[in-house]
């Protein structure tokens, strides 16, 4: 079982070391230091030595962070995460709201006459300071980079993770690693660049073509890159971890702590992107007096744009995924008509969320899971980000609307996908707010738009049928997902903060919700890729237009729509999409499954 | 008739001036020198003298400009006026795409070496200046404020407008100007500002509840004005215009030529907009050491929010403008029947025009048009702002589509409405169009969204149909109107170019459209104001959201309509609103018209 349920923290930790750091604080005479969920890598997994936030303060949510001063500790979370820091803490940590100047507020109220608040450089971006000393201007609070605190007094803190690391089959990525490297090199070169500095895991990765076992549920190594323009390339981290991949006498494999006298070697304009690199780099290039040219990771965008040959494997993970799905599907609906129908018959979300990874692991493919499985019946499928554990576990009840989103990690593909099913018979209001969620999800299926727009320009499709009822969801309607990398890859979303333009390639998921506190959740979620539509008959030849590929296969629950409330071409696209998964997964489920899967795909 | 109908510019008048200004640059020590369309109060009306562009080169459009080198002259525009451009202005004006960075990068084409370009400093903007200076960067190239010389040649040049200022009731207005005044003095005080300068005629006569005769279709007062903190408010213009008003305690009436030393005896900070108040102000400012605080005219956003007095006004307005609408539509079928089976029988655009124009005088409240209206029929009506001249003018044939956008300006309010309307029998091409065309103004019109929301998180609302199609139009969803003011009004907007959030009491129009070059072209466009959105049965009770409430009252073309095409929503939401335009209108027109109506509003 990749998935594990315990609490991993307790609330009563926080308050001795609290107090451990408040010492080593005022020891070196700062009057405050930050604690950030987040390693050198800046991504949303990170190393159990890097839980530097739990280990302080108890709270395990992916985003946060922690500032200590002598005598008020705030940690700081989204809205996602409210309900969950606060069961997870010891009232000693004040939470606060994590909005844009959050901390420089929060700073100025408790330290009116100023004062020395130390972070660690290789925790925080340059695009982080810069902004953070902007809102901080005209006050005497000073912000110092320093040696990390919690790093001292956490005694027992595990070591850097040295999982071996394995090559990437070339049929799969569609590219090899030289040319890659090769169109990198060129980007540099446009841009009058004499080298780069890369120093996120899924960009290295995609660069050199491999993947590695440092972290769960995300298949990267940890490690540095230095690219110069002229195709030199030079790899920092744990050199162990590359002995089964063999030598590549392209790359330098070099041990973690020669990276930062190889950045002193460099000639500039040595390019850095400020909103992911440790401020430690910049700091170290500037001190040598090398010229830094501030750029985005060269590797992020042609990373999101997925050749033919990744499309073609994550459709077939896709569907391998969605064999396991149905085989799950119509396990539940087994399960759930014993619990309606035989007494003291019980089923768990931990049940479900067991169940479910097994039959993933059935398909003898799986490498992991995408992501910890959230499993949220009744109440708890409001919950956004609902992680089940032994404590919050929830037997599920006849009338509940079961909320599972989950994905896996195949050598061929990274899956995401969330059904949400009636367990007996659903209320009339489950089955109005699902088809209002169904319409948005399908408008988005539908979608066709003029090349150039972005995540922000589209967002709105997806809402229109729950706006119209007074109702709305308070996340983005899709992120970023890559290939046997991050479940959650940048820089692709359909939101209204993203102006990244989406192009062909990128593939993105597409989950609208609804959500109402203390009752039921509902999302339907589907990864969709970016691809160029021809020009419908009738239609302008001269318009560039994009439309999306759907990727994921597996039943909507017929029993929430309110078929009436679908239009001509809603209902045609839902009926077209039954089909296919029909006709797509069925040859790869067993009978039992299949009889499900015929039931569950008659036309609405 | 306001309108008229001849062409007043001719190409053949732009090289002998270009000559002349080319002396007068090469006498001065320049390089070149840039003629804006534009005078010192930033709008899209001009008075005649203001007309420096059309008098260089001979183009009319609204917005453009023309850069003037010793061997090279540009015209830029942008893609509405591309054709037009071309048909007014001599080949030695080069045409150039009027893009964000045009201008800096064809200077630098043809000033590899550097000069100094004269502009005035009346008719551009410190933004203006700041952006082009930014762009400049690292060339020898020179921006230098100095006086028109354009204007030292137009010897002919008309003299400054001199209209009457009225008052403007305080009943339709809905506040005082003293209460307005203390608001906006409220707004300074809070943001530590000590005065203001006021530079958009609208601004002005919003404040003062005044309205001018300066311009044609704006009923605005060229002026500025000072506005202190403590509530001291100085008007400069020509006092001859503000005679039959009377003399008002609380404003100092100030000639023109007192602005200058005013600004000069000033104490800071002033604020004062970058996007809008001319450069020669904060130049002025800055020579006399006073602070300037860099902040929106203080008055757009109030101005736009309507008082519920203002939206009754133009509520009443809108009625009156969608009888004579009805009438005027009648009379159009008619001619439309005769031109199909009397044979000689024509009728042509301008005809179309004048008998609209009539047809609004008649209602002996209209104070002038509010734009010259655009009657496109056939081809005609695909270009976008096209507007019918002795030259363009056209004779409407049987299977023509006609395009017709046109708005009064009433004491109690500015309209603005597009009606398309099928000449004969109209082809199935047309209707198709028509019909997603209508389908993304009705998703407009039934639209809820949650507060804070702009223009640019709704715009893709309106093309959802067209864009399934592979269509789209290339102009903004709709734009701000005032209350007998600007039927441009800022800063609203439903437009992917809009960030500013909608709010209750704003009117904008709702205006898709669809243009097939050389063949039809195709718009419908209501009004509708914002409005708080009760909560609906079933909706979120914490989710404050808004909705539109519709203005505009005048049949949509039944024939053009493919039923099977809509949505039951939609269908519900078109025949309600003809039953209302039947209701509403019915009562306020003849009995040829009301026939009319009640056929042009049976349910469909």
């Amino acid at each position: 079982m990749f998935q594990d349920f315990s609490d991993q923290t307790r609330p009563e930790q926080g308050p001795p070391r609290l107090a451990a750091l408040r010492a080593e604080i005022a020891a070196k005479g700062l009057s405050g230091f930050i604690v950030p969920r987040a390693d050198a890598h800046q991504g949303e997994r990170v190393a159990p030595r890097d839980e530097r936030l739990a280990w302080l303060t108890g709270f395990t949510g992916s985003a946060g962070f922690a500032c200590v001063l002598s005598d008020v500790a705030g940690i700081f979370v989204d809205g996602r995460y409210r309900i969950q820091a606060r069961s997870q803490t010891a009232k000693i940590f004040a939470q606060e709201e994590w909005t844009k100047s959050g901390l420089s507020i929060w700073l100025k109220k408790y330290l009116p006459n100023g004062g020395k608040i130390g972070f660690d450089p290789w925790l925080h971006t340059a695009g982080w300071l810069e902004n953070l000393e902007k809102e901080l201007t005209g006050t005497e609070i000073r912000l110092v980079a320093f040696e990390n605190l919690v790093d001292r007094i956490w005694t027992d803190r595990p070591p850097r993770p040295s999982g071996p690391v394995s090559a990437y089959p070339v049929e799969l990525a569609g590219k090899g690693d030289e040319t890659k490297r090769a169109e990198i090199c060129m980007t540099l070169t446009d841009a009058g660049q004499a080298a780069c500095v890369l120093t996120l895991p899924d960009s290295i990765c995609w660069l050199l073509n491999i993947r590695g076992s440092d972290l769960s549920r995300l298949p990267v190594v940890q490690a540095f890159a230095i690219l110069l323009s002229d195709g030199q390339m030079k790899l920092f981290s744990d050199p162990v971890k590359f002995e089964a991949l063999g030598p590549d006498e392209d790359i330098e494999l070099l041990p973690w702590d020669a990276f930062e006298s190889a950045l002193e070697t460099l000639s500039g304009p040595v390019r850095v992107d400020k909103a992911s690199a440790p401020l430690a780099i910049s700091r170290t290039l500037e001190a040598a007096g090398i010229e830094i040219s501030w750029d985005e990771d060269p590797c992020i965008l042609p990373k999101a744009k997925k050749t033919p040959a990744e499309i073609a494997a994550t459709t077939e993970a896709h569907l391998r995924d969605g064999a396991a799905m149905v085989e799950f599907l119509a396990w539940l609906d087994s399960e759930a008509r014993k619990i309606t129908e035989i007494p003291d018959q019980a089923l768990t979300e931990i049940g479900v969320a067991k169940a479910l990874e097994n039959f993933r692991r059935a398909t003898n493919a799986l490498r992991d899971i995408a992501f910890d499985s959230i499993v949220g019946s009744g109440p708890n499928g409001a919950v956004v980000h609902y992680r089940v554990t032994e404590s919050s576990d929830r037997t599920i009840a006849s009338g509940d609307l079961l909320l599972v989103d989950s994905g896996g990690q195949y050598l061929d593909g990274t899956t995401d996908i969330t059904r949400t099913v009636a367990i007996g018979e659903p209320k009339e209001e489950h089955r109005l707010c699902f088809t209002r969620v169904l319409r948005g999800m399908i408008a988005i299926s539908r979608l066709r738009w003029p090349k150039g727009l972005a995540g922000r320009d589209l967002d709105a499709i997806a809402r229109y049928p729950l706006w119209l009822a007074g109702q709305d969801y308070d996340h983005g309607t899709g992120h970023g997902v890559g290939v046997y990398l991050d479940v959650h890859e940048a820089p692709q979303r359909l939101s209204r903060m993203s102006g990244v333009p989406l192009r062909p390639g990128m593939i993105l998921s597409n989950e609208p919700g609804y959500y109402r506190e203390g009752a039921f959740g509902i999302r339907i979620e589907n990864l969709i890729a970016v691809e160029e539509a021809p020009v419908p008959t009738g239609g302008d030849p001269s318009r560039e237009m994009y439309r999306f590929s759907t990727l994921t296969w597996a039943p909507i629950d017929r029993r929430l729509i309110v078929a009436g409330m679908l239009s001509d071409e809603e209902r045609e696209w839902l009926n077209g999409y039954h089909a296919e998964v029909l006709e797509r997964i069925g040859p790869r489920v067993g009978d039992d499954a299949l009889d499900w899967l015929r039931q569950s795909t008659v036309p609405v």
